[in-house]
This record gives C-alpha cells, sequence and structure tokens, in this order.
C-alpha cells in the first residue's frame, strides 16, 4: 500500500504537517507497513513555508526586519534542504494581520522588510525564491522591496524617495547602482493567485487597498502613484509592469518581482507541486488523500486539493478528501478528480468543538482508519 | 455490484424502512443498476412489524382492542404476504408508553389485548404467529391474553378471575374448555432478548415492575402472584414455567407462550434475520450496509447491526456500518464483522438539527454514495 498524503491545514484547528501525521496514523492502523509520502499542501499562501520546509527537509529561519509600518518584526522564512532555496511568505514581514485596523494606511506601509528577508537569505548562501504573495498591508508596487535590496527611487530633485505607497508619485527616476551584486544570478518564483494589473479600476489599489485602510481620497493619490511609478519604471527595465498578470498582487509586489527581478509568477498550487515533485510521486502510489478544513464545493474549495484531484485524476490515482464540514454537496467535486469525499465529524457537536486539535486528529484518523479498512477488505 | 441494506432505525429521526430507501438511493447515484436487497433490521422491539412487513411484503392492520388499562386502544399487528403468518408487537395493545405514570400499576394492568390481536389474525386466516415481546405495562403472566384466547382463570370458589397481576394469587385452577379451538394448530415464534425467570429476584416483578409503576407493598404481592400461578399451571400443564429461559420478559408474557402456547423464544435478531432469510441472501451479495442512529460500542450497539454483521462475517462480506453518532472508537466493532464504521456527520450541527428526517436522509444518501464511488474506483 502505498499512499499520497497530501492534505491543507483544517484553518484553526490542524495545521497541514499535523493533518498529515494523523492520516498517515490512520492508514497504519490498517496496513502497519505502508509506505507513505507525505506532502503538505499549500497554495502559496499561509502556511506554504511550514509545508514546504517539512516536504524538502528544510529549515526555518527567524530573522527580525522592517515591518510595514516601520516597527520591528519577528519575521520567519524557510530554507531548504539544498541550502540554496529560500521559501519567503510576505505576509511574515509585512502581512496585513500584524497591523491593527486603525493603523492601517496604504500611504505608509512597505514592504521593505521582504527585501531584508531576500537580503539575509542571499546573506546564508540562498539564491533560488520561492515567495508567496497575498495578505500584505502594503500598496507600494513592491518598492520597499526594492529599496532594501539596494533599488534607490529618486524624485525631481533627485533625493531618495521615502518609504510607502505615498511616495510613489514622486519617484522620476531609478537608480540601481547600489543594487545587491548577487541578485543578478538569484532566481525567483512567485505564487501568485490574483490576476489583477498594477493600476486602473481592477488594479491593486480599487481593489484591495480599500481592506488595507485607503480612504476614497488615498485610493485616487495611490492608484495615480501606481501609474506614475509604472511609466518610470517603463523607462528604466524597458517593460510595461501594468500589464503583467498578477502585477498587482500583494500591492503591487507582482509587479516589483516579475518587472525588476525577473520572477515568473505562478499559481501557487502548481508551483507548490512542481516543488514537492507531487507529478512524479503520483506515478508510485496507489492512493492520495487530501483534504482541508472545509469543503464548500468547488469554487471556495481550496485550490490546493483541488489541483492536486485534477493531477490525480489524470494518473488515474483514486483520491479520497477528508474535510471536517462538507456544507454542500460534493457532486460537483466529485467530477474534478475527487473520487471520495467525507467529513470527519463522528457525531453532533458545536464548530468549537470539533475545531479542537486533539478531537481534529482523532476524528481524521479514525475516519482514514475505517476507509483503509474498506479498501483492505475489497482490494 | 449486489448490496444487501439492513440497517436499523435512527431513533426519533427516520425509520428503519426510511433509512434503507435513503441508503439505496446513494448507491444507485453510483452503480445505476445495483441489485438491492432491502431488508429493514428489527430486534423484535420496536420496529419490527414495519420491517417485517416490508421485508416480505405484507400488510398492516389495524384493530381496536382493550388497553393494558382496559380502556380501548387502536392497536396495529403485520400479516405478511403469505396470509398465513401474523406479526405482533406486543407493545402495540399494551406498551408502557401508552401508560401515563401516574396510572401505571401493574396490579391491573392485563395482556388482553395482545389476545384479542390473536383472535382477530386467526379470524383472518393466520396460523403462525411472530410475537415481538418487549416494552409491555404489565406484569400478570400473560393470563390476560390467555383470558382473551378463552382460557378461564378460576379462584378457590370456582369464580374467574379477573384482568391485571393483582388476580394471579387468587387462581387456583384453570378451565381450557372454551380455549378458541383453532389454536392448536397455530404456531409461535416470540422474539425475546431477556433471560429472567417468571419470578424471584431476578424475575419479571423484581426486575421490570418497578418502572411499571409498582411500589414496594406491589412488588411483594405480584412476585408471590406469579410464583402462585406457576405451581397452579404446572398442575395443569405438567410443565415448570418458572425455569424457561425469557419466562419473566414483557411482565410474564414469555412464559404464558411458551408454557401455553407452546412458543419457542429466540433472541429477536436470530428470529428477524431467519424470517427474512438474510443468511441465504448473504450468499448472493458483494457488500452489507447496515447500521442505526447511534453507535456507542459493543454493548449498546443495536443487536440488529451487530447480528447481522457476525453473521456477514461468516461469510465473508464486507460490512460497512453507518451512524449518526459515533460516540466510542469503533475499534471493538470492527472485530465483530464491521469492515468499516462512518459517521453520516456532514459537518458540525446541533444534535436536533442532525435528527430532522430530511437531514438524516440526505447524509445517508451522500455518505453511501461516497462510499461507493470509492469501491467503484477500487474494485
Amino acid at each position: 500500500m502505498k499512499v499520497l498524503v497530501a492534505i491543507d491545514s483544517f484553518k484553526g484547528s490542524v495545521s497541514s504537517v499535523e493533518a498529515s501525521k494523523a492520516v498517515s496514523l490512520g492508514i497504519r492502523d490498517v496496513f502497519t507497513d505502508a509506505e507513505i509520502l507525505s506532502v503538505p499542501l499549500a497554495d502559496g499562501g499561509e502556511g506554504t513555508v511550514e509545508a514546504l520546509v517539512h516536504a524538502a527537509d528544510g529549515h526555518v529561519i527567524k530573522q527580525r526586519v522592517t515591518g510595514s509600518l516601520n516597527q520591528t518584526v519577528d519575521a520567519e522564512y524557510g530554507i531548504l534542504s539544498d541550502g540554496k532555496t529560500a521559501v519567503i511568505e510576505v505576509s511574515s514581514a509585512c502581512g496585513l494581520p500584524l497591523v491593527p485596523i486603525k493603523h492601517r494606511n496604504p500611504l505608509i506601509t512597505t514592504t521593505y522588510g521582504v527585501g531584508e528577508l531576500i537580503c539575509d537569505a542571499i546573506e546564508r548562501g540562498c539564491r533560488h525564491f520561492i515567495i508567496g504573495l497575498g495578505g500584505s498591508a502594503t500598496n507600494d508596487a513592491g518598492i520597499g522591496m526594492l529599496q532594501a535590496l539596494g533599488y534607490n527611487f529618486l524624485d525631481k530633485n533627485g533625493e531618495s524617495v521615502g518609504l510607502g505607497g505615498g511616495e510613489l508619485r514622486r519617484i522620476r527616476k531609478i537608480d540601481t547602482t547600489h543594487v545587491h551584486p548577487v541578485l543578478k544570478s538569484c532566481t525567483f518564483k512567485v505564487a501568485c493567485d490574483v490576476t489583477n494589473p498594477l493600476y486602473g479600476p481592477n488594479g491593486a489599489t480599487y481593489v484591495y487597498g480599500p481592506q488595507k485602510g485607503a480612504t476614497p481620497e488615498m485610493l485616487e493619490e495611490l492608484d495615480a502613484g501606481m501609474e506614475s511609478f509604472s511609466q518610470v519604471a517603463f523607462h528604466k527595465i524597458g517593460l510595461d509592469i501594468q500589464s503583467i498578470n498578477g502585477a498587482g498582487a500583494a500591492g503591487g509586489l507582482g509587479a516589483a518581482f516579475a518587472g525588476f527581478l525577473q520572477a515568473q509568477l505562478q499559481s501557487g498550487i502548481e508551483l507548490v507541486m512542481e516543488l514537492a515533485n507531487i507529478e512524479e510521486k503520483l506515478g508510485h502510489v496507489d492512493f492520495v488523500v487530501t483534504g482541508e478544513g472545509k469543503i464548500d464545493g468547488q469554487t471556495s474549495m481550496g485550490k490546493a486539493p483541488l489541483g492536486l484531484s485534477k493531477l490525480a485524476q489524470k494518473h488515474g490515482i483514486p483520491v479520497i478528501a477528508l474535510a471536517g464540514a462538507i456544507s454542500e454537496k460534493g457532486s460537483t467535486l466529485n467530477s474534478q478528480g475527487i473520487t471520495a469525499l467525507f467529513s470527519i465529524m463522528n457525531e453532533p457537536m458545536s464548530l468549537e468543538e470539533a475545531m479542537a486539535k486533539d478531537v481534529t486528529s482523532d476524528h481524521l484518523r479514525f475516519t482514514t482508519c475505517q476507509l483503509f479498512r474498506l479498501i483492505r477488505a475489497i482490494r
């Protein structure tokens, strides 16, 4: 019995790694010598560092950097076992949850800390970067990150501008003299699941600005700043960053990565699956077990389990999906590669009870065990 | 795909027949041409008539008879498709739930209505009787039933005694002159899951009398009446009804059936499985689906699903058990023939929500469908 266990976190209850452990125990309750390939899933968002570090036997680095409000924050990122690949979630340095609502102000919030994390990883020997966008408190088009990497953004008087989206409009020129020299030998793969352009009605500012604290006046100012910056950038790099799919992700960080750091932007789950060699692993397993805390239906189901399921379907591997809650009939998911989906609930109980860590783990193990008992009986 | 669906009622939510329908729909969602043998399960107690009538394509008779308090009650019993077999639950005529607590008094409650139901069935051509004991409000050693069938119990003055357990002590002689003439050509099979003797510390009175409203003084009087009656009966029928296993069932009705009507007393589930030809059916199916509302573990799990599972295990057929709640780890049940057990819960919710009829039916269908999707994928 060979099983690929690739399960998302049950948000608010167990992490992807913990869920994976519980499922593995349930399989081994039945097939004691089962070969289990455990790949905690992630979609480039929250949990990506943990998942990839776990999958690649890497380790976590804790580093104090500049927070989005110019305060210090204790951020984390991962270095994989090759010692050359760093995994960074931008939200660890400049995440929206780190900023209390009353302090949210995209005129001043900066991605500077992201650049510091990259510098730190470069110092430690990393040359390949996997970046999870999403959840940032910023709208600075990534200039903060670029500033930390040595880019110098100058105003009409040739003076360096400061930090934050409010400075974008003042930028007239970009000086790359002091850009970190190693940067040109670095590669960046960026997980990005939005396709917004940099500015305009569907751009970073108007779509994501309000939740980051932008007032209607700020929106106008910030969006104009984005547009102005993209013109300055065009003169420098010869690339229209506005038109890059996903330029508007994470307050324009997508544009900075793609335009200045030659990053590939790709869907988070595809990136993670590629990095974890999931397609190759699928060639050698009898079953896939996936899942997440809540399965609502095709559109709201996490991209990770569904992406994996489609890939497994291509290879003809049965996929079992486990969830705490299946609030919509899963028939739409059955046609997406999920052979069968089950709730792990064992009896009526409140959401609060169900989400206790040990309850979720016990439920996962028990349900998995019963499913593999059935499988053993009929194979 | 051939499946035997033999599922108990989910008490308070769906009947055995309704549960069976929902499961069958779930199977056909996957195997549209599945051959489904549907045998609603019962253990001789509540639901037995419905289950057997359904299994044997019979019909239900409604008949007004004497209730345990000498009032009239509208009782029901079943006649199977052979037209010769009646299925009677004694509780339909003299059940404890029909008597408000303040009126419960085993000195006067009578099983007379049970005898009337038998007479009615005889009139309709029935000669074979399947009786579900259990849940009676009476402690009359079955004399009420026998009285309705023509037995005459006489006191020391040669006068007929009245109804109720309080009369037992007065009986000195039994006159069978006017016993229904057809009775001797009738057979009785009685589902009985207790082994209490008729009287004494483990007898009908002391064990079940208190819940039927007996005070300590009544207990003494009733138990003495049982003992006295068993001696009178011995002189008449040459059989010590005290020593029959299950004589004390249903306030001594067990003794009356076994001693006077030559009934076989046997375990309810064995009887029902025998009548439904379950063992023969097991020879031709790929899977068994069973279950009940709540699975607590070996001891409290309904006798029906567990009895069936043991039989299926003997035949090497995988058994899937479905329940609303599995409040104990089912590992003890897995060793009892249940291949795999699953809760049908789809998400955290209250017991009340979960027990709504349509919610239970939907959950049963959905879970069954997903399980058979998995089965289809790996067979």
